[in-house]
């Protein structure tokens, strides 16, 4: 049995991902908690009808040309020309139910462009993990966890969800974390799972978010569990793939 | 007293090293458990004058040619025209005292060429961990520890070294760890502290130097502060700094 479960590869930045080990094919799940993959998570939660993500501040100006309603942020900053910026409560309003929303973010959009090739791609974050775990596991194929990081580094808070999932995915759906960045990611996150808000206390980017005084999203971004979405990138754009297409 | 405290990073692969944060001067402490590190720790601590680390085989041909001892694997496997492969045993016999070793490996040896620059460049394994502490400590220099993982990927023995290495130097030496990735490193380290051979039963490298009956070494590789040697790189060969030069 074990040659045949499908395995779970964790890869801690993009900048690894180019060394990832799995053999094609695979689905890549997408992890950037603060923000980009909660913030797209709440989006599909809220109604939003599709979210597209671009890989440049000039992309998102084009959109913004065609009357598209923009999400930008550089370095944690709204960019002056967008409609808001990556904070999840951007996301929560009626305003937002059936409209497409262009996103661009420092690290998370570029993740998800990067990851994207022809490979399915998912939106995950601790809103959404159980669902995502469950969509996968149907999937019958293999996994490539990609953590957003920042600025091409680790990170603590991406690190412990995909510890997080990796674990959901192996005790519940028995897939194979057969490689050591997986095995890490879940002895991380078993530290950790007690309680992760305090633990991400430790996380140089809880610090950067605190000098930006955007802290007022950490309570919400860890808790597991709220949303029933599993948003999927096509290449273009990302809908929910448990809501039949409109 | 915080701003002025040395600072602690941990680079988990190679892959990583180009976007390390921290601001130069720093010394880069290389580390490649299996086996490479532990390797030139066990050279110096039996009287080996100096080891040449070389990016490559064809390298490693060049100074057999003219008459140097060579240690050179790749993949685990020593090569043909190698005197030895890089279990840390070859370097243990009175035959290497006072000699010059020129040494390939397949990850440990690059990550050392690539570390070397205009930063200090120290060699660190179990063996030496509480002597490269305290010699860190007295350099009052900010320290970046590079893990060599394998071919550009995460791995579990380089990682909870790294942690090891991380917690005595913030510890004892009151150096502080403020990235992420060295306080994931701590995390695992305590994790793995209480039986660091059982927890690297799950390495991925442990099965792979099983099926190459190369495991021999592996309780020797985890043993703690067996010698006091320092292995220090200058750009060209490798020799104790504790040792006065002969």
């Amino acid at each position: 049995m074990s040659e045949t479960r499908p395995t779970i590869e964790v890869c801690f930045t993009p900048a690894l991902f180019q060394h990832i080990m799995t053999p094609a094919p695979y689905i890549v799940v997408v992890v950037d908690i603060l923000r980009a993959t909660t913030s797209i998570c709440t989006a599909m939660a809220n109604g939003v009808k599709e979210v597209i993500p671009v890989a440049s501040r000039e992309d998102a100006l084009r959109f913004k040309e065609h009357g598209y309603l923009i999400a930008a942020e550089k370095d944690g900053i709204k960019l002056d020309f967008a409609d808001f910026g990556n904070s999840p409560t951007s996301f929560m309003g009626p305003d937002v139910k059936g409209k497409s929303i262009v996103y661009y973010t420092t690290n998370g959009t570029h993740t998800i462009r990067l990851a994207s090739g022809s490979n399915p791609v998912v939106i995950a974050s601790f809103l959404n993990l159980k669902t995502v775990a469950k969509w996968l596991s149907e999937q019958h194929q293999n996994v490539v966890i990609l953590c957003s990081g920042w600025k091409h580094k680790f990170n603590l808070e991406d690190s412990i969800f995909a510890g997080a999932l990796a674990l959901e995915l192996s005790e519940t759906y028995k897939l194979n974390p057969h490689c050591d960045s997986a095995n890490a990611a879940i002895d991380l996150w078993k530290t950790a799972a007690a309680n992760p808000l305090g633990y991400i206390e430790k996380a140089m980017h809880r610090e950067r978010l605190k000098r930006l005084q955007l802290d007022d999203i950490l309570e919400y971004s860890f808790k597991a569990d709220q949303t029933k979405v599993v948003p999927l990138f096509d290449g273009f754009h990302i809908t929910d793939a448990l809501k039949p297409s409109l």
